[in-house]
């Protein structure tokens, strides 16, 4: 299986840098932008279509695989992690940073095997940086090796909490008083607007903790075996170990 | 005056990329820490030395200038804004992200004759961008010519928010309360950590505002013409326009 893996895993690479080149040309472009499930949840066609585009290509390959797609999902399609080959996709991660032309975007895609992320890929292609991790082969950027902090104390740590794009009063109150209880207790708080790129900052070791509540799967399918592959760990609220089956999609 | 000016910017930019090469030697190694306020308030060696580095040249070549300079003044140094051509340092904006090797970190320099800043730098040298403005010249990043969003309703607006290095509960507690207020009614928010450079993010248009309390002269003297020369507006907490004489230092 590892040698499939590291195929699969070549081949996703090539093509998420072909979808990056996308992603790039509009980026400096004047974006068509709709909204999802309210004013603060945006979408744009560069979205859909990068979406497709990595979709397809990998299909051609290996036509057996399984997707989950942010946008197909958010259109209404299925959305099933079985044992096969599942390729977890986020086409743009950060689109809000997207619409407002900040270089903090990126392409996140995980490959579950088993229920199980075997391959990240987390290619920022305006930063100029691509995260990559295949299981039991270490976290990479741009081919550099990375490791988490080895800071243990909250209060000398920098950590990263988003507000995300619920405006649910409830929501946000939580995640407010959450934010307080982070900022208080440590160095600083940093807010970047993309998931996946959090989770790789804190793999880098410039970081040393992410907290985001209400996440979806395509956003830190990659980044989670990125940050594990770094020395780092993935919890739930309760800090039991993230496992993909209890993650919300 | 105008011609000056201009030789003052001149001599300035030289100066700051030659301060900007010894924060990328650093930023690399590891850092000698001491804290000023409290545990979250960081000084290393590079910003002392940063600072001196840049009055020394400046004061070498401009020797009746007056100097007001972060570390100088938290160590005790006299903090005066005349009339007199005065040069406002921070040697490194953002000291929290140099210790923790983020690049968002800046060299901000302002200078203001008859208490008004006339010319300001910015510059990032581990993001690789420089922000300048020459007060009636425009602001420019890398040469680029820079304005600011067209977007008006807040709503549709990207926020950069800091939560700052106070850990006092009162002042915490306002400024988590203003988050609120922001987020709730925003895109989203951001927080990268630096003054100066959140101040050129608004000047280049990828983000509508940014709000902070409890800053300091030399977080924003170069960071406000930045912005005005971009077009924008830096107002205090009740909307009226900045100036210099009520900064706290």
């Amino acid at each position: 299986m590892g040698d499939e893996i590291q195929e699969y895993f070549k081949h996703a690479l090539m093509v998420a840098k072909e979808a990056g080149e996308r992603v790039k040309t509009d980026f400096y472009r004047n974006k068509n932008i709709s909204v999802k499930e309210n004013f603060a949840d945006l979408v744009t066609e560069t979205d859909t279509a990068v979406e497709e585009l990595i979709v397809a290509k990998l299909k051609q390959r290996f036509p057996d695989h399984k997707f989950i797609g942010e946008e197909a999902v958010s259109a209404g399609g299925h959305c099933e992690l079985t044992d096969s080959p599942t390729w977890i996709i986020d086409p743009i991660d950060g689109t809000t940073n997207f619409v407002h032309s900040v270089p903090h975007t990126c392409i996140s895609i995980g490959l579950a095997v088993n229920k199980e992320i075997v391959a990240g890929i987390v290619h920022g292609p305006i930063l100029g940086e691509t995260f990559t991790a295949v299981k039991g082969h270490g976290a990479f950027c741009n081919d550099v090796k990375l490791s988490v902090s080895t800071i243990q104390d909250l209060k000398q740590g920098l950590v990263i909490i988003e507000g995300g794009t619920s405006r649910v009063p409830g929501v946000l109150d939580t995640k407010i008083a959450n934010l307080k209880k982070v900022v208080e207790n440590c160095h600083g708080i940093r807010a970047y607007g993309s998931a996946a790129l959090d989770m790789c900052f804190v793999a880098k070791g410039s970081h040393e903790a992410y907290v985001e509540h209400g996440i979806h799967v395509w956003d830190i399918a990659a980044g989670k075996l990125i940050v594990e592959e770094a020395g780092g760990i993935v919890c739930d609220p309760s800090g039991k170990l993230y496992s993909l089956d209890i993650l919300y999609y």
